[in-house]
């Protein structure tokens, strides 16, 4: 590969994780170490910044060091975000797209092109490259990817998931111990993000390691058995008064329907919507009326992905890593990839290697079943081995006036 | 006062906060400091424990200093909590409760009678001193306030809000941060506890010294109007796309009525159960109705009154300060009181002083006028200068396998 010297983009795209801000810092100092790159843009809102020319000079933006470390305790994509899915790469009314972006980054003499984002940025990754190799003009194109789901193929985990764990996990075993102060039965169900995957629900267990587990924890990768629900409550009843459950978002009947869609089907609001609640909401419904004890229901809701405050430091460390190694793989001549986790054996480390796009994008990497007890209602202690050094650390952000120092991106 | 040796027993009561047992250390330290207390002993499940003989010696279970520590840092009430209500002292039939109670203490020689808990549990406190004056056995008995509410009448504030409302300000910010992503107009709508008293809500105010702060601001001071709700909205969105809104989840129209009642009257589960949203879902659905722009609500939950994890390092040190100086009033010669917090004039300092508890039990302490602004929709300068200082300063709690440590007293 040829030594290619020029301009570096960097976007960020999907939703924000508390760690997503810290590969952004990592893209930004391997652009600022490498020879091969002159000036490193931000674009505002992903690719659409790059459709409107809304981009940073972030050499300028972050000319004080100490504003990266600020920047990585920031929760949310400082850089804004988009959810714009590029069209086919053959499609011919998609053509004009295309001819917008690579018109950019000629004027702009932008070389090296890096996409923070999940499953769905990769997409634009894999399009963006494989549209590159019709024109005549030398790009290359690097994935890092981000999403607390963690179900990205390809890589042992992702940046933002540990973050995202953490949260759940310390949150789940404070509420096990809110739990525990009075000595009448009730059941407390937690509902956890993730619709197709169970990552986040799998780590209300890591609480197991100080006894501070739910009781139950069902993930998406299993179907749920509403008979086969009230006999594990039932049970759990009979040991303790306090019961707390964990259950994924997305967990499904056997016949397909969401558990939310499946139970509170009648509702409808003052204006005659219907009205779907959560899964968490269900079930509490559900408890109520077939076991008739103390019941209620938590979301744990957008913190999940943005409480930087509780973030891994393992994950932010990982998360500026990859950045970095984005840019050094790109300017060692790598394009069309996306860089991966690699997970040493035995004492916990990582490494970094860039994998093909196109065999990782649109790709839905489940919970294994190893991980997952056989009653399907609960995480094993293999699961619980892999999971915990992901949450490993604490950060201590800056803090003023008693809150974290978040640190804003200026629009021009 | 006559000086009075005997042993000491201490119970918790009402809603778990952070900070509850910090103050049940601060109590502890005390006793364990003063010549006039042999033993202090725990009461499981507040009264409970007390009418069923379930207690145990602090002394020995906090032989090791160490675990004060990790106790001041543990989430919820350590001993456990009860809801129990004592019968009136007039009442012929609730005899039977304070002879059993009583009995106990005679039985164990319990000369001092601490209890922490909020309105509720201040009503327990004023009902055995007033018991205590027809009866042939010298006891002291202090009240030591804890609520996340902050709702306590005759103090600046109670031990237990700070924490609650540092939880709450950094989440805020962290929310607005996550809403700041997209470009789409979106309508954010933030639900906080407090069924009577704003305090909380208010809270959500802070981050405005870091240009973090919602929108709009609803507290159930306020008759809430929902034209003027919507007119809010809307003015806010022509500023700029995210708009992010707190509201307790305590307001009322005009007409008495909970927004949540007024707006989601219809829905039925598949149970046929009239189905109650929160009031954040209520709004949600009218806003979605009359806006018709993208609108979400998220629900603070249970964390706000066990996140210990982000406790404010101000309302842990007041916490255990508050139990020390209601253990050492005690020992002075102080009986039927509640410990409250005065605070200086100019720089933020407080001492504490006892307070007759007759005059506070059962009085709701509401955010005063000057902390409302004139439209009814957010928090005054004022306010905000008064709150601050409650939520600073960061606790470092020991982790270990990435998650907080806990301190569990063990049950005989």
């Amino acid at each position: 590969m040829s030594y290619l010297r020029g301009n570096a983009i960097v976007g960020q795209s999907g939703g924000p994780t508390a760690a997503i801000n810290a590969t952004l810092g990592g893209v930004i100092r391997g652009a600022m170490e490498s020879p091969a790159i002159d000036v490193i843009y931000g674009a505002f809102h992903g690719v659409e910044g790059m459709l409107k020319d809304e981009i940073c000079n972030l050499n300028e933006v972050f000319a004080d060091p100490a504003d990266l470390v600020r920047l990585s305790h920031t929760p949310a994509a400082a850089l804004g975000s988009c959810r714009k899915k590029l069209p086919a790469v053959d499609d011919p009314d998609g053509e004009s797209t295309y001819a917008v972006l690579f018109d950019f980054f000629r004027r702009h003499n932008i070389r090296y092109f890096f996409y923070i984002g999940g499953n769905d940025s990769m997409d634009t990754v894999a399009k963006l490259s494989a549209y590159s190799q019709r024109v005549d003009y030398e790009m290359r194109f690097m994935g890092v990817p981000k999403t607390i789901d963690n179900d990205v193929a390809g890589t042992d985990h992702t940046p933002g998931y540990g973050s995202a764990a953490k949260f759940i996990a310390t949150t789940i075993s404070e509420i096990v111990r809110d739990c525990a102060v009075y000595s009448v039965k009730a059941v407390t169900i937690v509902e956890i993000m993730g619709r197709d995957a169970g990552w986040l629900t799998a780590a209300a267990a890591l609480p197991a390691v100080h006894g501070e587990a739910p009781d139950l924890i069902y993930l998406p990768e299993r179907i749920f058995d509403m008979e086969r629900f009230f006999a594990d409550v039932k049970a759990a009843l009979e040991k303790h008064p306090n019961v707390v459950i964990a259950v994924s978002e997305g967990v499904r009947l056997a016949d397909g329907r969401y558990v939310c869609e499946a139970v509170s089907s009648g509702g409808k609001d003052a204006f005659g919507h219907v009205q779907l609640s959560g899964t968490g909401k269900a079930l509490e419904l559900a408890v109520k009326e077939r076991i008739g004890c103390k019941v209620r229901s938590i979301e744990l809701s957008l913190p999940q992905r943005c409480a930087s405050h509780i973030a891994s430091a393992t994950d932010l460390a990982e998360s500026d890593l990859v950045g970095r190694s984005a840019v050094k793989a790109a300017v060692d001549g790598e394009s069309g990839k996306m860089m991966c986790f690699v997970r040493a054996e035995g004492e916990y480390a990582v490494t970094t290697k860039a994998e093909d796009i196109q065999k990782i994008a649109n790709v839905v990497r489940a919970v294994p079943d190893a991980f997952i007890n056989e009653a399907a209602n609960g995480i094993t202690e293999q699961g619980i081995r892999y999971l915990l050094p992901l949450i490993d650390g604490e950060v201590f952000p800056e803090y003023r006036n008693g809150l974290p120092v978040h640190f804003i991106i200026p629009r021009g």
